[in-house]
């Protein structure tokens, strides 16, 4: 996969491949200030944790970059905006994790200027991407390992190069795996309302020429009950200190089935997405999105206009149900990842 | 709701309300003779396996009104087309039940020249229509009394008028509690692919004013989770001898996750869609649908071109998971379900 996410400091513009309109139409959407970048989170143009966080570094920049130097008010101006670009969405822990690394630089060297600042953001935020990278390439040498050859993968919604600086986390493991000679195929699950997996996945792994076939949501219970199954892999959004995982919604339904059908499931996840000051899953705040992503498919209503609907983005899979977490560390079984609350 | 399957016997006429598109254009699609009867049930202009039993029978009327009754082979013609029309759709045994039943009258009179066939199928027909009726009405009342007050009902499918010839098994159990008195809400799961919770059963709840809410079938296990889920009650499209239901797909994982969170599950079945000649649900046929259904919505795409999909229509769900089956004989344990094998 071509870089998706595109820094052009020069210009001071962002420019994110538009996941609303994949896979038939490949368009950019160009950040030239911080309600732009606000705009691509919300609305997912760009979504998946790691790059949510990813663009937020960037849009800290972005951000640097259109106030004006000599403003006397210039730190309060951009205190605000990064206050708002932190509520962009509320899930996904690693928008507020990158926002406070970006503060921490400017609370650091409280004398520099505008200019400076920028110029630090921009090298702390191109270094987070491609650490974002490196850290996806070494939590799928440690997930591949957990992969045979000629094994069939489920996955849900979209963990790939797309929801990441690049590479992807599960879809990086599925991708260390094939490239290290084993045959894997993947099941996509379609992943309503946004279609990550039909649209997205299957985008993603089509290019890399792994092969990759999409079910509907409600399939995966008979296609555990056929075995063809082997192991689920997906990411997260937000791993409580206790284990539990936030990811997409549906996830948790994934996770009940492995168990009942004794498939391994891993969550794969950097370490930046584990949320130490957050116990448990119980306290993962779940985004509610508008009833529109279910009421329309690509601008056409599919239900009728008087009847509500409910659009939780996230769910919640209890540790118990996570046979491990494949991270930048290495494979550690949920009830051990207190050991690291420190590191 | 309005009646949506409407004979014509003066020109020979099935009306069908198309659910192809429903809940947004209200149109009906007219079956004229056999080979429209089985594009109907193929295309799903009309689904759901008591519907498909009154549409084959009323196919059989049909069909005998199209052939010349002074044709010498108008025996072989019409036995041909009772074949084809058995296999249009293999999963729901409520087909080849209502061409088995057509047949035998045939069987039982050979004398009669193809009129008065017609003339006794047609009979049969309407009283099978209003047979399927008053058998719902019989499984609400038995039903609605596992309801409480206050429940909110989650719903997989389009159990419902629509599925039926009249009021509905799933939703019909709903119907009554609501007339008993009982204030009922109703969560209607979307249902991948064909969206007949998102289109068919919101719509015609709805139509009743009967509330109702969709949600995409990613989030039962939340909802079941956060505790707004009291019952569950679908319908199925064939019930084997041990208590096994074979019902749209996905319903399976909502038994799943009505087991793990200790909601009842019910499946309202009339006793037409009982088959006591399949022992099990490993020997149901399950049907595998074009790919078009999940690659697209409205017409439009949504996945790669180059990816394939996987579209099965239907999963068991084991008897272990179904709390009860709800029936016009009564409420019956799936494990006694053998004490009414001769009945």
């Amino acid at each position: 996969m071509h870089p998706h996410i595109q820094f052009k400091p020069a210009v001071n513009e962002l420019h994110l491949l538009d996941q609303r309109l994949l896979p038939l139409t490949e368009d950019w959407f160009v950040c030239r200030n911080m309600a732009d970048i606000i705009t691509a989170l919300k609305e997912m143009v760009i979504r998946g944790a790691p790059a949510i966080g990813v663009t937020a570094a960037y849009g800290c920049c972005i951000a640097a970059g259109t106030i004006d130097p000599n403003s006397p008010s210039w730190q309060a101006e951009l205190d605000a905006q990064l206050t708002e670009l932190a509520q962009a969405r509320p899930t996904a822990v690693n928008l507020t994790w990158a926002v406070t690394l970006m503060r921490q630089t400017w609370q650091d060297h409280p004398e520099m200027d505008l200019k400076a600042l920028r110029t630090a953001w921009i090298t702390q935020a191109v270094a987070m991407h491609r650490h974002d990278e490196d850290v996806n390439r070494e939590m799928g040498r440690h997930g591949a390992a957990l992969l045979r050859d000629g094994d069939t993968v489920m996955t849900h919604c979209n963990a790939g190069a797309l929801a990441t600086g690049a590479y992807g986390t599960a879809l990086g493991v599925i991708r260390a795996a094939v490239e290290s000679g084993k045959n894997i195929a993947v099941l996509a699950n379609e992943t309503r309302p946004f279609l990550q997996g039909a649209r997205l996945t299957a985008y993603e792994l089509a290019q890399d020429h792994i092969p990759v076939t999409v079910c509907c949501d409600n399939a995966v219970g008979l296609l555990m009950t056929k075995g063809k199954v082997q192991a689920v892999v997906v990411g997260a959004d937000r791993v409580a200190a206790n284990g539990d995982a936030a990811n997409k919604i549906g996830t948790y339904t994934v996770a009940v089935l492995a168990k009942r059908h004794g498939v391994p499931f891993y969550v794969a996840v950097p370490f930046s997405t584990i949320d130490f000051a957050t116990p448990s899953g119980a306290e993962i705040p779940i985004e509610e999105r508008t009833p529109r992503e279910v009421t329309h498919i690509q601008d056409r209503r599919i239900s009728p206009e008087s009847v509500p609907v409910l659009n939780f983005a996230f769910d919640v899979t209890p540790a118990e149900l996570i046979t491990a977490l494949i991270t930048e560390k290495g494979v550690i079984k949920p009830s051990d990842l207190r050991q690291y609350a420190s590191t």
